[in-house]
């Protein structure tokens, strides 16, 4: 939920009875703390934050030149100067978690990788639960001797990106159904199913298949206080279960989103890796979602996000919860 | 499950308090028939059988050429002559059928597309039961609408081969937490849910999820009176949830089996359209069956055949009904 996570999101989810988490892996140091205090303006509930563990890329300066050249014409169609690669693709890891360290937060979480030793130590030295975010039973095994608190088990179903950082990502495309037992009967600590969880009997039943909680993504999109663009919800109202699809185009890493023109035009080959094709697409897509372009937005979306709901968030907690009360 | 179910297994179902299912996809007429009263003179209680609504291939006779040079080394390897075109490369749907029909079993059930509206009335005449085969909300609806008495919904964790006839396959790989809510939104008809439903708990959160039973597969897989060999067998007892892969190197169609050596020496090119493929490579596949050869063996699986377990199918089938009832 990276870059669509907003205070008044996190607070309303809080408020709502969960626990919000602010997606901030794309966020400055900066731009972190703003967030951190806008959210603690906007309610007293305790709140989370994530970020991404990102692989240092291997750049090929003549894949990128190719990726501007097959970009430039997208560009010119939204009135936008030649794409340029930026002086850097992604925020500096260590100064957004020193940021994160500093707001002393009662949870973080983090995505793509395992977090360092010495970070983990110092967040559970001020009393942090950690979670750690995987696709397969390797991931999560990594993740409780790694210590976590919790991990989230990521069905294939999931919307946006994935774990995907101890197996291939294809070996890792595993459905909830298959994965939570898999992954509760492989770790003692708590495990947190996501993938198209978007009713009170979803969460019923993946307390049956294994977790000890869900984590909500998909149907969060269509509230009112998800910083999704209008052109990215009237998509989401379209959607349907077959109408995803996996896709390296925007970011160069798999993540799942609603089928548009520019994932098909661009295709999955000579893609640069993540995070340089991300930051290369950055300008476009944010001026798609300016402009209402919904078919060069990254339409992030799970396989059940047809199942959304455009509600406020207070609607969708208080739904859910209702949902879940009556089955059990 | 066609190829590996077989009468004992049929029967053993039955009398486990299922409903047993004869795989009858690939088999002869006459041996339809035999297999027909070897199930009965083995139960009393009701079974049913399956068959393929196969597609006609589009023989390309240059490209089976390439193929059968491929295959060459393997047949070798296995002391089996070079490979040849087979004059028929599946039974006759007709002559299946016009079996199927005579036996008047109570329950008909079919997959890889639609029925024609005169064998489904012939089938209701005689008061059998028929389900159809979805793997997404479009082909669900079309299944109610042509009169289907229940459909199954095969998430994407499914082993083997999948519905999959009205949208392109990789459209409609959706995880089954995802899948049976939206199928059993958009058809009045019952859902039966499969895809790695290996245990009670599974059974109830796929009654969550919408369903009104489950369809088993690789829950069966290694029971004695399971078809599976016994390289087979040891394949899936070194499952993992990352084990299996979709591919179409052995049949032309494809399907979700444990990864191995053929797989990943064929490839996904250049590979024939079922049920052409099949029928190349079935004299390689019983060979390796017979010499124990896992990596030339189709080890069709779902992703949750790691939860398998090597027990007689009336311990499957008790265990999950005990199950289920502590849940309930």
């Amino acid at each position: 939920m990276a870059g669509v996570t907003t205070p008044a999101l996190v607070a309303a989810v809080g408020e709502g009875g969960g626990l919000g988490l602010l997606g901030a892996g794309m966020m400055q140091p900066s731009a972190i703390e703003q967030a951190i205090a806008q959210t603690r303006a906007l309610t007293r509930k305790p709140f989370g934050i994530n970020l991404f563990i990102a692989p240092q890329p291997q750049a090929d300066a003549a894949q990128v030149a190719r990726m501007l050249a097959k970009l430039a014409p997208y560009c010119a169609e939204l009135g936008l100067p030649p794409p340029e690669v930026p002086a850097r693709c992604a925020p500096d890891f260590a100064a957004q978690f020193d940021a994160v360290l500093e707001a002393r937060l009662p949870v973080f979480s983090f995505t793509f990788g395992l977090l360092d030793r010495a970070r983990l130590a110092a967040l559970h030295a001020r009393g942090t639960f950690v979670i750690g975010t995987a696709s397969c039973v390797a991931e999560a095994k990594l993740l409780a001797e790694l210590g976590c608190d919790a991990v989230v088990a990521q069905g294939a179903e999931t919307g946006g990106h994935r774990a995907s950082f101890a197996v291939p990502f294809d070996e890792g495309q595993i459905g909830l159904f298959a994965l939570l037992p898999q992954v509760a009967a492989a770790v003692e600590i708590p495990v947190i199913a996501a993938g198209s969880v978007m009713s009170g009997a979803q969460i019923a039943a993946a307390l049956l298949l294994g977790a000890s909680g869900v984590q909500l993504g998909s149907a969060l999109l269509a509230t009112p206080e998800c910083g999704t663009s209008p052109a990215y919800k009237a998509a989401l109202a379209q959607a349907t279960d077959t109408a995803t699809q996996v896709t390296r185009s925007f970011s160069g890493r798999p993540a799942r989103g609603l089928r548009n023109r520019f994932m098909q035009e661009i295709g999955e080959a000579d893609i640069p890796d993540y995070p340089i094709q991300n930051a290369l697409t950055a300008p476009l897509r944010a001026a798609a979602n300016a402009q209402g372009r919904a078919e060069f937005v990254s339409l992030w979306a799970g396989q059940g996000a047809a199942l959304a709901c455009a509600e406020p968030t207070a609607a969708v907690m208080s739904r859910l919860i209702e949902e879940f009360d009556a089955l059990v």
